[in-house]
């Protein structure tokens, strides 16, 4: 612990590899892609999910599972995904080893055990879903399926990065079939909207929402929504994604049902997902150069208390005075943690904590005791002050309040400075160098955007929904355009 | 729905297949081996993971999660855990598709994609989980870990059936490892204890806690302790183990730490799990030739609410009566649905319910809004009554509970009377033919218990913890024995 984080703005690379790491989050498996997630990351996963499956079940969804294996000649059904996962899959060959007759103590695979067909761990499953829905779906009546999925998933990505880019993840994935073209757009964008307000809400990660361009869609959709996050190096991060995807599935699979005027037809479907990828996004968004900063909706621990003593008695007396202080913290649904633990001295529990990102700590002696005073240090602020013990605990409430308010207003005002309208090659060549998001004007082709991404490594975040539309000029090509869409360079 | 469900005693397997069909619990994919687990059968599974889950951070337990796969060279290391699950391997060979030059729009493995070393999908953690505890236990102070993770696994069994056997599964397993090997035994039998106190208090299912003899040992462990459940057919379903890891997976992964006395000790471990086979567990305990019965504790929909009208002002009406007792009723905790469904008429959501197992169900009509009544359905006993509208919340929630008993003692009258203390190899013949648990001496050899199991299919289920030791002759051997164990046919 007495090692010093490297700074933001010397290393941020470095920076975020060290703080996932000492604030106990996760680490690289000894297995090539594939994370450990540590249990205060995964703490702080499982109060995402838990704020995430609320929010899906308030909106009329409900939990199933389905199979971790895709069989080959699903994943070719639908040729745009196909060719879009094709590339970096896990592939199952044999189903069984067998002891190496050559080498006493070792395995290898039992040849006789080849599948007949290969089984590919699912990179995503609406292969294998769709082709469920096909049994599931036979009249108007059937209709909507609102199903979601959380569950692993494994793309074999050749450079891996712990949360932001693994070839095993964590994701949740929403797929639903619907009777209209009209109700499965409304879900798209209600899957998005729903992302947007758990980014900004428990996050406290300000996100733009848009439609990607063509080029960045998911390999089988007709259109993908998402929300764009800002990191403090100006990158841009995709934090979610919703997508609409027509009757792509429905027909790959032949799934179609009988409407109330008794014809046939296609359903329309949509999946939506978010992964531990955001675990990354929350380290990047607020965090600092003494560690992680946790916004206090997702923080496993949200009020720690030091007790500052020499003697056991000392203590106990401490002790006395704080417990009513922790019931009621707790009676009010607030995570409080009172660090007892002699092993380490007050000092190093501070350093600890504060790597750790708890949003409040509260250090109490003997003098606060004589005092009636206890101390309270915010971790968003990095700042302290001593407070009557006498009505702390309503006190604290009111303040986690106004730590998770400002630390989102915090991200918003850094997002803000760092949004730029920019009309010229110029202006735009140099802002990307320095980062940030550029609203430019585009003129809607693959060619410009792709000779952007060529010269700059920047590409389009997305079609913003809330940039009013204007007439401009394309700020490579010089040709019209109606609409401001956001380039950044991207994780 | 108009189909009757096949009786549990012309066909027990069919009835069961049925059952988990028709109740809408899960199916077979379309990949050999692999269930689907659709969204009420999921449901049922999520408050079993609930409950669980917080029994376990109850006693000081984490959790956490590891990769899906384990590197051929790690599941060697511990031999017998590696001869317990090569057979049975999901082997992962390649890391990518390509397109087939012989035929448009199919895909085959990339040849140059082969992996230096192969990949099983794990079947179980030890060996993953093991070879990264080497890395975070230096010291007595990095012990005890206790650590749980949620997952799915693999073990390509070649005879599936949902739930009870199935190629993927989803459990829990608890990985620990502890200082001392007292610590280690009293950490596996807390964690049985709480499996138990889960069958019993929240699938009202009663089970034998014992340990497993030598062959139905774990791979890998020095014990295994187990809880064994009796099904309507009288056969025992396995329903959680606890291993008692001894310091084969520490010596096998290199793990060690400094002891207070600042020498060098292999750690001591355990690992235990339940798995989505209790939902079978839960099925086959309870359920009758009508349907699904569930626990209260474990019921997705606790209390449904039919209304019975003509014309829609009538549903207003009642609608207007019953939404103060709902409110009531969620209040109170009490999951409740009140279906307005106009697509079908109460006799077909009546048989529709109780076919789910829904506890209670409350059917209400306009002759009732004049009587001030309502009509009490318990699933249980499939009994009906009329009880007074007024005070009804708090009858219900009296009545649930009661429900939860009358089911656990309605399980645990039947054990009683299917377990036999049977002292002759007679006797022990004649009555496994009939089911049950065979409480007989056995006198503690391989040789005896293969033979048994080889003439009558029945196995050691388990050496009992609650039975007294008491002198007698082994009924197969008649050789001395200090004990009698359970023996019965086993799913």
């Amino acid at each position: 612990m007495s090692k010093i984080l490297p700074k933001r703005s010397e290393n941020y690379s470095e920076w975020y590899n060290e703080i996932v790491k000492r604030a106990d989050l996760a680490e690289n498996s000894a297995v090539r892609g594939c994370m450990v997630i540590k249990p205060y990351g995964y703490a702080i996963w499982e109060k995402m999910q838990r704020a995430l499956d609320d929010m899906f079940k308030e909106t009329g969804h409900q939990n199933a599972y389905f199979p971790l294996f895709v069989p080959k000649s699903f994943l070719e059904k639908e040729e745009g995904h196909a060719a879009g996962f094709a590339k970096e899959c896990a592939v199952v060959t044999h189903y069984r080893l067998k002891a190496d007759p050559n080498e006493k103590g070792k395995l290898i695979v039992d040849e006789n055990s080849k599948l007949e067909e290969e089984l590919i761990v699912r990179p995503t499953s609406e292969a294998v879903i769709w082709n469920t829905y096909k049994t599931w779906v036979q009249s108007w009546r059937d209709l909507p399926l609102l199903i979601n999925q959380w569950a692993n998933v494994v793309r074999w990505e050749m450079r891996t990065r712990v949360f932001l880019r693994t070839a095993e993840f964590l994701w949740q994935e929403g797929h639903t079939a619907h009777a209209t073209e009209e109700e499965a757009r409304s879900e798209t964008r209600q899957m998005l909207d729903v992302y947007a307000t758990f980014a900004e809400n428990f996050m406290a990660m300000p996100v733009i929402k848009g439609a990607k361009t063509e080029t960045e869609r998911f390999a089988g959709a007709v259109d993908t929504l998402c929300i764009e996050a800002l990191m403090q190096d100006g990158k841009a991060l995709q934090s979610g994604t919703s997508h609409f995807l027509g009757q792509n599935f429905a027909k790959a699979f032949d799934v179609q049902f009988v409407n109330k005027e008794n014809t046939l037809e296609y359903v329309w479907g949509t999946s939506w997902g978010v992964s531990t990828r955001l675990m990354g996004a929350l380290v990047m968004a607020h965090s600092d150069d003494n560690g992680l900063v946790l916004p206090p909706r997702l923080a496993p621990i949200q009020v720690v208390i030091v007790p500052i003593y020499r003697v056991e008695e000392d203590l106990q007396k401490i002790s006395e005075r704080i417990e009513p202080v922790i019931k009621e913290l707790k009676a009010g649904g607030i995570s409080v943690k009172y660090d007892t633990d002699d092993k380490y001295k007050p000092g190093y529990k501070f350093a600890e904590y504060e790597l750790r990102g708890v949003p409040v700590r509260l250090g109490i002696g003997m003098r606060d005791l004589e005092n009636g005073t206890i101390e309270v240090a915010r971790r968003d602020q990095l700042s302290k002050e001593s407070r009557p013990i006498e009505g702390i605990a309503n006190y604290i409430k009111d303040l986690l309040g106004e730590i998770q308010q400002n630390i989102y207003q915090k991200a918003l005002k850094f997002r803000e400075q760092n949004t730029f309208r920019v009309d010229t090659w110029e202006e735009f060549q140099a802002q990307i160098e320095k980062g940030g998001f550029i609203l430019a004007h585009w003129d809607g082709t693959v060619e410009t955007e792709e000779a952007i991404k060529a010269e700059t490594k920047a590409t389009i975040r997305c079609i913003p929904f809330d940039e009013a539309e204007e007439d401009g000029m394309d700020v490579y090509s010089g040709n019209p355009s109606k609409q401001r869409v956001v380039f950044a360079r991207a994780y």
